[in-house]
């Protein structure tokens, strides 16, 4: 295997190739010390280039940021079949512009990334698990705002809605007392002789009024039965409905509260079941819509919720994704978002990429006039 | 003052505008017991504006990136009179082009920045600072590349090479013993329980071969003293010379052995005295060609000797500015760093944005054909 052509622990860079998928990538700098900290769910087969496309991050980015923060530079080919530098191999440059982070997330449509050089950072020696429940999902949000107020800032700090624990419970043998409205799982690294000290600062702000229970994990099982509750929704939800419609909305960790009330609201006024779980210390919330497709009114109605949905978000200073990305799905709600003369722009600039219009066509920005 | 539109905790953002200082930024963000981590020395004249523009971050970059990696979006207002929205009030979001990063480090030559939402970092509970002295530049680079490759980032890694050292012993009470060759300043930080522990593994990796002391200050007025070396440099780079050309390349900082060797041949050759300190964890290096501008000879031979380190930086995967950015200084070196294909991309840009080229016209690239 070819593709991770330099690991420089010196300069905390690698020199990777497209192809090679975050797993691979990530073993291999394990070797050294480091890793890469975007982690997206489905790194055993997402690629680098898919990773940078859509500058998708998972639940670290809550600490270490999303692959904009970690990509020092690109090489990739333009719609005109000509290739690129753009970046630097060092953490601070400003000669030209930017076009390492305007490649990133633009999902295919600017230019093929052909190589990226990758900012690592050396593994923690570290980590610590909590799981925190919650009466209600206001009082999970009220942790997660006092949690990201305090100087220990958590490596992951991942949400669950009431949906989703109700749908968890019968496929994982945890004990989870009635009554509770939300669940979090929080992780904190660092060195080991500090770490207890900065778990316990988390777990203090963690409980908010409102909290039901703390649970640390001790041993490594114990984090993998942690693990295990928030592991089981995935396959749970396959399981309760054929189909799910799953969006990945963003809005400010302290308006959450507001997203989840009103997603509840619209779940009753279009008779959607929604299940609502995701990266809460950046406010990044996987909005899962169960559907039935051989139902057609029951289709038509996710599909006006849905459009409610993205309202609502825009309105609490949302984004319609963190990590998902536009491609054909949501390229209709973006001008929801985005005003007319910065889309125009982007048009513009994308023109200048690809004049022919061969790379992704269609997807990512709605059709200029 | 009303420059500082919305400082928002929960959120651990800012909304503010170009004119505030970064200084003034700063004091009113401590309140909340939060800092922005970008930090240039000028921080009491510098305009966020003006930070922006160049992506200028200073010593903390080592630990909390640049101006990039801290801010979420903008206001603008582009070459047409048109304004634009950028990013987002969230730290995911893939909506549309990443046009924040874009203009951030653009010099003002593609849209006027209006407003700006900053991401905020909570200010560590306590620091620890170290000078560490060696008997050359060698054992200096050598320690930079043993602490970067640990996992405790300092959050400042600052260097002086021989040149400085001689310059500032006039200036400065610290006992400096002869035959030192390059001194490092470095800080950690973190919450106070760990620190010794981190601190005292910084230390260790900083002891290589070739280290003459290691000085660990124990009260403020101590720092302060440390950090006076540092800071006689400036004052005393005035005296010696009528004028100082200032440069800020960047290398691998593995590669900083070879560059100030590459300097000190340069200096050599043209006859030229250069003097190097800078922001070692990020190899971002101040190159200063000490001057008189009445002596022509001397003022040719530094034209000369700065071309040549130009290309010394390029050699060793470096780039030619780090955060002073282009302007018109280096602007006729930037084809020897960006590609002609990249570059002309970067022109096709730049018209999208400013048709009539009225916005800082003939800065930060060169001519185009």
């Amino acid at each position: 295997m070819t593709q991770i052509l330099e690991i420089d622990p010196a300069n905390r860079l690698a020199r990777v190739e497209p192809g090679v998928t975050n797993q691979q990538l990530q073993l291999a700098l394990a070797e050294h010390g480091f890793f890469w900290p975007p982690d997206p769910s489905s790194a055993a087969v997402c690629t680098l280039g898919g990773n940078l496309a859509y500058n998708s991050a998972g639940p670290r980015a809550v600490k270490y940021g999303t692959v904009r923060e970690n990509t020092l530079g690109l090489r990739a080919v333009t719609g005109l079949g000509e290739e690129i530098r753009a970046g630097v191999m060092t953490t601070k440059g400003v000669v030209g512009y930017d076009l390492t982070r305007l490649l990133i997330g633009s999902e295919g449509t600017l230019a093929i990334i052909t190589e990226a050089i990758l900012k690592l950072t050396p593994l923690p020696e570290a980590k610590r698990t909590l799981r925190a429940t919650y009466r209600d999902i206001h009082a999970a949000a009220a942790a997660v705002s006092a949690i990201m107020a305090q100087p220990i800032t958590p490596c992951a700090l991942e949400f669950m809605d009431g949906a989703s624990i109700e749908m968890v419970r019968d496929f994982s043998d945890l004990q989870l007392d009635d009554g509770i409205g939300a669940l979090l799982m929080i992780e904190v690294d660092g060195p080991e002789y500090g770490l207890d000290r900065s778990t316990a600062a988390v777990e203090q702000a963690a409980r908010v009024e409102g909290v039901v229970d703390i649970y640390r994990a001790k041993t490594k099982e114990e984090v993998a039965a942690l693990w295990k509750t928030r592991k089981a929704l995935s396959p749970a939800l396959r399981t309760v409905a054929p189909k799910k419609i799953n969006e990945d909305v963003v809005v400010p960790v302290s308006r959450i509260p507001m997203l989840i009330s009103g997603l509840e609201q619209l779940a009753e006024q279009y008779q959607i079941r929604i299940v609502n779980f995701g990266h809460a210390g950046n406010g990044n919330i996987h909005v899962n819509l169960l559907v039935n497709p051989d139902d057609p009114d029951e289709m038509q109605r996710a599909a006006e919720c849905l459009s409610d949905a993205f309202d609502l978000v825009l309105k609490l200073d949302g984004t319609l994704s963190g990590e998902h990305g536009v491609g054909l799905e949501k390229r209709d709600f973006v001008n929801r978002e985005i005003d007319p003369v910065t889309l125009r722009l982007m048009h513009d600039i994308r023109r200048q990429f690809d004049p022919n219009n061969i790379l992704n066509p269609g997807k990512g920005l709605p059709e200029s006039d």
